[in-house]
């Protein structure tokens, strides 16, 4: 196989299953929409993996960041880190991590995305975001009714203090913060019953969380870090109206970014 | 920035406005849905230009395939061309290319698409799609009401003996087709005025006929190339159940593809 050639560089979005789904069908979900808007601007990449919590997480992450010069490698711009929703799984689940351990694989994973200390290289964009709040009525109901029965595995205090985590690093590490947890839950007023309104299964974004959560990490990344808008990020190629028809050649020099 | 690994492979869509609107909202399009179902699996990267023909598209192809050993750079396990609907553009159309030019661009982009003939590197799997049929009633009313009002610069059998040049290009190259052209024409009963089910301006396709597209390219896939098929794509990490506990870090040595 020939290689692909790192004509644009890379919006990574790493999380779980909350970031897997990003392309859901009928969802109109951020994954999806990012591809849209930063078509020839930058590769979307899918780095979401369904029931991962940062102490897995964090070992894929370190593969999937090439922190030398490779120069066939396409160069990230930004990356979006999203967990909490299973770190904050309460014992005896697998998925538990303890808020402490949770805090120190977060930092890891910032530093991680950020360039040696020694480089002059640009630095990646990271942006933190935190997990949904759980309405623990429906996913109690769900759990209950599996064969066979589960007990309920997260709670709604929990997940909000992994939330606060997330932003209390982000504003630690001077990185971006998404606070999706506190959208959705102002979106459905402060109330646990009416967050089905943004939640698929007491855990997951329906197209509507999604909706909220996208337009938050645009707002985002409008106010923060407004080089990597997509309004502000060339055409890697031209434009065809903008392309020289009797001698197209010299149109297409020394474009790779 | 630190630069993305390469921890999966390419699913890459070069083509022109039809390819590059893979991704838009409320459509299901065909770039969006293969985004979802190749997740953690292979990348799905969006190389399709609006407006393009392949007179401008070799220039663009050539520089998004590295055709040496760049380690860094991700493998093309798939690529997938799609031209043909503005190289069919009558002239004055500075977007038509004569067809005899059309089927060499083609063979070109297949010939960067496939490895040197002395590699002993696997083969990209090239797929070559028809564009869809044109709606010439909608396409000629919608160029009039323009200001100042555009004459028509497509026709219904242009178009379609273009379509029919990327067949026979697929048959005499040994590569995949996806007739997009027969499937919406059949769809819409051999009618090019029913064709406005599967089109929103006469030219690019709508949800409907995004999944008509979509449903015969994964057949073609599942017939011709089965291998690439997402089915038989196993995860590039494994799914968190699979994950050994208690020591997780031996489940991610050496899951780089």
């Amino acid at each position: 196989m020939n290689r692909s050639a790192a004509v644009q560089d890379v919006f990574m979005l790493f999380g779980d299953s909350i970031t897997q789904g990003g392309w859901e069908p009928d969802m109109n979900s951020f994954g999806q929409r990012l591809s849209h808007v930063y078509a020839r601007r930058l590769d979307v990449l899918n780095r979401g993996y369904s029931g991962y919590n940062t102490e897995w997480g964090r070992f894929v992450l370190q593969q999937c960041i090439d922190p030398a010069e490779v120069p066939g490698a396409p160069q990230i711009r930004v990356l979006a880190i999203w967990f909490g929703a299973n770190d904050a799984c309460i014992k005896p689940s697998p998925q538990h991590v303890p808020l402490p351990r949770f805090i120190e694989n977060i930092k890891r994973m910032i530093s991680l995305g950020r360039v040696p200390a020694n480089s002059n290289r640009k630095e990646t964009r990271i942006i933190l975001i935190s997990p949904p709040p759980v309405n623990t009525i429906v996913r109690k109901a769900d759990l209950e009714s599996r064969s066979p029965p589960m007990k309920l595995d997260r709670e709604f205090d929990i997940t909000r203090a992994y939330a606060d985590a997330v932003r209390d690093v982000a504003k630690g590490e001077g990185v971006a913060f998404v606070d999706v947890w506190s959208r959705i839950w102002e979106a459905a007023g402060q109330n646990e019953s009416a967050l089905q309104k943004f939640l698929v299964d007491g855990l997951h974004l329906n197209a509507e969380g999604y909706n909220i959560m996208y337009d938050e990490l645009i707002g985002v990344i409008a106010r923060e870090y407004p080089e990597i808008h997509y309004d502000n990020i060339p055409y890697t190629f031209p434009a065809w109206k903008d392309i020289n028809w009797t001698n197209p050649e010299s149109s297409f020099k020394a474009e790779i970014v």
